[in-house]
């Protein structure tokens, strides 16, 4: 099955996004991946060990410079980097003949098939995305979006894109607009964006399947009443998203998925 | 390269068996296996089973079924079954042309390739294993054998054997004899008698490589100064056993190798 898939980081980013999408070739050995990279500074050299390991489980990787213009002046905050805010524009930048793509964070390890999560029905809707359903987080959110109205604050690390219909109907413009009234309160700033200009034409996926916040284990085994254990994660969950900022690739990390991660890691870069 | 293994289990042990030889057959793409396996009381059916399990991944298994006159008397107690002394007299039932044969417990996940394992010199030793060198360990069991002496405690759950010399030097009714002159000592009885009639003819094999005990994450990494770490592991360690009585394919379970074992049952059941 032919799918896109989109990324967009800078190259401090390079080793985990090897490791993502290893695993996600891995588990998808019948996938036919076309990997679109919208990058503004990532050396050549970088590309081109990246083109040779994409090339290698035979998928196809096309690059998109950004110009430096956009989002020049955009907030940069915390571990964030301006090229976030790319998936907000991918639109525009991607070839005319696509009609939809799949942004995936680094930050990821897809351990399962893909394809029903690629194939969703996106009827009228932007973007698929999940949303984190921890209370707290819900709670500030819409406190710090205030007077927008969310209904649930989606994370924007895994995005399923409506690219026919975002040329139609998303305003670049307005974006800006809200970037700038909003500076102060933005804190993921591509997720505020995304949340508060777009929440109703986001269509709800299974944070559980498609993107499991691996910082919630215990929470989500106790809510589901012990229903998402380790064996239906392994079984069923596509995404696993290490959120946060203690990330599995660092020292010090330790986590319920840390072997996982790294057994991937070490034969992804080996 | 062309290797020989070694599994001893009853039917309720072919479920982990499947991982483990998946996880084997995985990451040794090159390796060719002759896998044999001494029962007593497998089914047709599992047996059959297992045959398309190993096939599906072109490589061969031999079953070698063991009269239930053996062993009828030894001492069988917890999790332990009679078949876990078939290891002991494996040089008997195997074809002679065998010179070596790497046993394997069904409780392993092999991570990395075996071959430098499967290849190491065994001059003048009967066996190579690893013994874990935690202090309390090694303590109790040189009390608990007394008066037999034992530098090391060897686990028996990984053992290269040398098939050439064990049948010119090991002897049957010697085995007979031990097991029954110290049934009331035995706790863990084919490495009892591994340890304390073989013990000066085991080569010892790095327990961090070879044979690591996956309780004990914390202590190996403490006491090699944090070398010992996840990253170390997944770049080096060959095979992680799941030693003690709590199993990573059961309920309950948890710990540090968890969504590792678990990833791989998915994978391996599928």
């Amino acid at each position: 099955m032919h799918m896109n898939l989109l990324v967009t980081l800078d190259s401090n980013y390079i080793r985990p996004l090897k490791v993502m999408l290893y695993s996600l070739f891995i588990n998808n050995p019948s996938g036919h991946f076309d990997v679109y990279l919208m990058h503004s500074s990532i050396s050549d050299n970088d590309i081109k060990d990246l083109e040779g390991f994409v090339s290698n489980y035979r998928q196809n990787l096309f690059v998109i410079k950004i110009d430096n213009s956009y989002f020049q002046n955009a907030p940069v905050i915390l571990h964030y980097t301006k090229e976030m805010y790319y998936r907000l524009l991918a639109y525009k930048f991607l070839p005319k003949k696509l009609d939809r793509i799949l942004y995936l964070d680094p930050d990821i390890l897809v351990i399962n098939p893909i394809n029903e999560l690629y194939e969703t029905e996106l009827d009228g809707y932007l973007y698929a995305a999940a949303y984190h359903n921890v209370i707290a987080v819900k709670e500030i959110n819409r406190i710090r979006l205030y007077p927008y109205k969310i209904n649930a604050y989606f994370n924007s690390g895994v995005l399923l894109m409506n690219l026919e219909l975002q040329r139609k109907h998303i305003d670049e413009d307005k974006i800006y607009a809200f970037i700038e009234n909003n500076r102060s309160k933005l804190i993921l700033p591509d997720q505020d964006v995304i949340n508060t200009l777009y929440s109703k034409q986001i269509k709800c996926l299974d944070e559980k399947l498609y993107n499991y916040d691996t910082r919630f284990y215990k929470y989500y085994k106790m809510t589901t009443n012990n229903t998402c254990d380790m064996d239906f994660i392994m079984k069923n969950t596509v995404i696993l998203h290490f959120c946060g900022k203690k990330k599995p690739w660092r020292s010090g990390y330790s986590g319920k998925f840390y072997s996982l991660y790294k057994h991937y890691e070490i034969k992804a870069l080996a």
